[in-house]
C-alpha cells in the first residue's frame, strides 16, 4: 500500500479531467480524464492529511492555498468503483459523488466511461418503470421492499402476460443495487428496443433473510440456512416472493418462463435456489459466482451438492440456460472457484455458456455485461 | 454562532440515546434521546477539530482515547433535518446516516421521532408503489424523471380510474425529496386504508426546466420565465407532464380530479400555475409559501398577479379547495409574506383553508402534516 503513486503519476497525467457523470449535480470533483485517473478535490484548511481510498490503494492529495485539497489516482478500470475519502483518519462518503450501497455502505462511487458504454446508457427508446413495491413478510415477520422493472407498454398492454427474471445482488449490497449502479432497467430497456431481448419483468430484492422461529439453527453459520437446510432467503423467495410476484403483476408463472440470476453471494444464491426447485425455475444466470465458493477444489458432481448435478443428460432436458460469467480481472478465488465448478459441469456432461468481460474485476462493469449478454438468452 | 452549548447540555442530558431511525444499516451514529437531542460520533484519529452542523448550530464533538469524536446538541424540533459534520474545515456528510437531497446537496438527514409519527409509519395497511418514470422532454431537449404514486389496487382495479395530485417540492430540493424524507406515499397509504383521503395519484416531478430557445430570456431572472412570462417549469407540467401522465396511467382527466400542491418553492409555483390554469385545475395547495415571496407587504387584490385574485366569489366557484399551511416556528419571510397572501384572499373574499403545524419550522415535518391534512380533502 504506497501513497506516492500520486506524485509519479501527476508528471505523465494527461490534463483533460472532467466532472464524473455519477457526480451531485454542479459538484467540479470528483473528475476523470482519458486516462481513467480520478482526480479528487474537497475543502479542507485545517486538515492535516486527506487521502483518496480507490481501487484498494490510498492516493495523498496536496492542499492549496485556498485549502482544496487534490490529488490524481492510478488508471482505473472502465466501469463503477465504490471509493471514498479519509480526512485526518476519518473515513468519509466525498460530499461531490451521488451515493451507492455496496461495500455494506451508503457511500461514494463513480463511474469510469467505458468504451462499450452505450449499451447501458440513457437513449431515447421507449423505458420501463422501476417500482418500488413493500410487502409484509410473514416468515421473518418483517417488512421488506424490492423494486420491479416492469417493461415498457407494461400498463398500455393490459392483456399481454410476461416472463419475470429474479435478479440478486452481492455480499454487502442490496435491493437498490441493480437498478441504480448496475442500470438493469436500461440495459433492458436498449435490448428490448433493438428486439435483441424479449419483455419481461425483472424483481430485485434484499438477498438476506432471517426467520425468527429458525434463528437458532441460522447462527450455526452463513449462508442462513432454516428448516432442511434451505437458506431463510430461499424460503422467502419460494413462499412469499413469487406467490405475491405472480398475483399482483401480469406474469407467465410456469418454470418456462421464470429465471434467476444473481452476482457473487446472489450467483451462489441462485445456483443454490434453482437447483433445488427446477420445478419453478429453467434459466439460471451466475455472474462471478458459484455454489462451491469459495472452495477451488476440484468437485466430483456423484456428490458434490447432494448429487444434483451428477445426471448431465437430465439436467440438459429440464434447464433451459445455464449460464456462468467471469470479469478477466477477477481476484482469488473467484477465477479458481468458478473453474473448479465449469470443470464439474464439464465431467457431468451439463450444457452451459460461459462469458468473460473482459479487463473488469468484480465490479458492476462485469455484472451490466453479464445481464446485457445473458438476458438476450432468456425465454426464448 | 457559539459551540459552548455542548458542553453545557452535556452536564444535564438524559443518557437514552438510540440510534437514529435514519441511520444507514447496523451504523451506531447519530443517535437520538428522549430529549430529541442529537448525539453526533465519528472515527477521526487524526483531527484536530470536529464539529456536528445541525439546526443553524454547530458544535464541538470531543475526542477520546481510541480515536471517536463524540458530542450532543441542544434539543431539536420533532421531525426530519438535514446535517452534516466538519472534519478540520471539511463540511461532510456523516457516514453513519442515510442521504437526502436537500440545501441543494445530497447528504445526511436525521429522523427525531414526533409525538404524531404514526400517521407517516410503516404499517400494516395495502401499500400504494412509487414508480420511477423516466421521460424525454422535448421543450427543455433533455431526460427528465418523475416518481409516481399509484394508490393500493392500481394494479388489481383495471377499470378503476384515478384522480391525479401534482406534488412539488421546495428550493434546493428534488423529485425524490416527496417520496423519500417526505413520505408521501405512506401518508397516502394509511389514509387510504383508514378511508380518510379517496385513492389517488401522485406525480412528484422536479421544479427545475430550462427551455434552449427562451434561455436568453429567463437569464432576466428567476423564477425562469419565458413565453409571455409563464415559467419554463410550467410549461413542460401543462404541456408535456400533464399529458404524458393522462396517456399512461388511468387518471380521471377533468379540472375536478386534478390538483396541484408543492412546499416552498412549489407553493409559490403551484399557486402561480393554478391560478394560471384554472381550466386544468381545481385544487390549490400552497405549504409553506405564497406567491408574493419574499415580499411581507400588503397586497392589493385588484392589482396583484394581474388581478387574477379580485373576484373572490367567481374565483369560489371554480376553486373546490384553496389550501394554506405553515408552520408555527417558520422564520422570516415566511409568516409575513403568506399571512400578507392571506389577507390578501380576505380581502378579495377568496375562500380558503388555513393549517399551522405546531412546533415545526421550514421543515419536512410541517410538509408532511400538511399532505396529511390536505389529502383528507381532495377529490371529495
Amino acid at each position: 500500500m504506497t501513497t506516492i503513486g500520486a506524485c509519479l503519476a501527476q508528471s505523465t497525467v494527461i490534463d483533460d479531467f472532467k466532472p464524473a457523470s455519477s457526480n451531485q449535480p454542479n459538484k467540479q470533483y470528483p473528475q476523470v480524464n482519458s486516462e481513467r485517473r480520478v482526480k479528487a478535490g474537497i475543502t479542507a484548511p485545517q486538515a492535516q492529511k486527506v487521502q483518496l481510498d480507490i481501487g484498494g490503494k490510498r492516493y495523498d492529495l496536496t492542499k492549496d492555498e485556498k485549502g482544496l485539497w487534490t490529488g490524481i489516482s492510478d488508471p482505473q478500470d472502465e466501469g463503477f468503483h465504490y471509493y471514498q475519502l479519509n480526512i485526518d483518519g476519518a473515513q468519509v462518503p466525498d460530499p461531490g459523488s451521488l451515493f451507492f450501497y455496496g461495500a455494506s455502505r451508503w457511500g461514494s462511487g463513480i463511474e469510469i466511461p467505458a468504451k462499450d458504454q452505450d449499451f447501458y446508457a440513457l437513449k431515447n427508446v421507449p423505458h420501463g418503470q422501476v417500482r418500488e413495491h413493500l410487502y409484509f413478510s410473514k416468515l421473518t415477520e418483517a417488512w421488506r421492499r424490492c423494486f420491479v422493472y416492469t417493461p415498457p407498454d407494461y400498463d398500455k398492454k393490459p392483456g399481454v402476460r410476461y416472463p419475470v427474471l429474479y435478479l440478486q445482488h452481492g455480499s454487502g449490497e442490496d435491493e437498490t443495487g441493480w437498478a441504480v449502479q448496475g442500470k438493469a432497467n436500461l440495459i433492458l430497456d436498449n435490448l428490448i428496443a433493438e428486439k435483441k431481448a424479449v419483455p419481461m419483468i425483472i424483481v430485485i430484492d434484499k438477498g438476506y433473510a432471517t426467520i425468527p422461529s429458525q434463528a437458532a439453527e441460522q447462527k450455526a453459520g452463513p449462508p442462513a440456512r432454516g428448516a432442511g437446510g434451505i437458506s431463510a432467503f430461499e424460503q422467502v423467495l419460494i413462499k412469499e416472493i413469487i406467490p405475491m410476484i405472480d398475483a399482483e403483476y401480469r406474469t407467465l408463472s410456469d418454470r418456462e418462463h421464470r429465471g434467476m440470476a444473481g452476482l457473487s453471494m446472489g450467483a451462489n444464491q441462485t445456483i443454490q435456489i434453482t437447483m433445488n426447485n427446477l420445478d419453478i425455475f429453467s434459466y439460471i444466470g451466475a455472474f462471478s459466482g458459484t455454489s462451491n465458493y469459495p472452495s477451488t477444489d476440484p468437485i466430483d458432481p456423484a456428490t458434490f451438492s447432494n448429487g444434483k448435478f451428477k445426471d448431465g443428460a437430465a439436467l440438459n432436458r429440464q434447464i433451459k440456460l445455464f449460464w456462468l460469467g467471469l470479469g478477466t480481472k477477477e481476484p482469488s478465488p473467484f477465477p479458481g472457484s468458478v473453474g473448479a465448478f465449469r470443470n464439474m459441469l464439464d465431467k457431468a456432461g451439463v450444457k452451459y455458456v460461459y462469458y468473460e468481460s473482459p479487463g473488469t474485476a468484480h465490479e458492476w462493469l462485469t455484472w451490466r455485461r453479464d445481464l446485457f449478454q445473458f438476458a438476450q438468452l432468456l425465454f426464448k
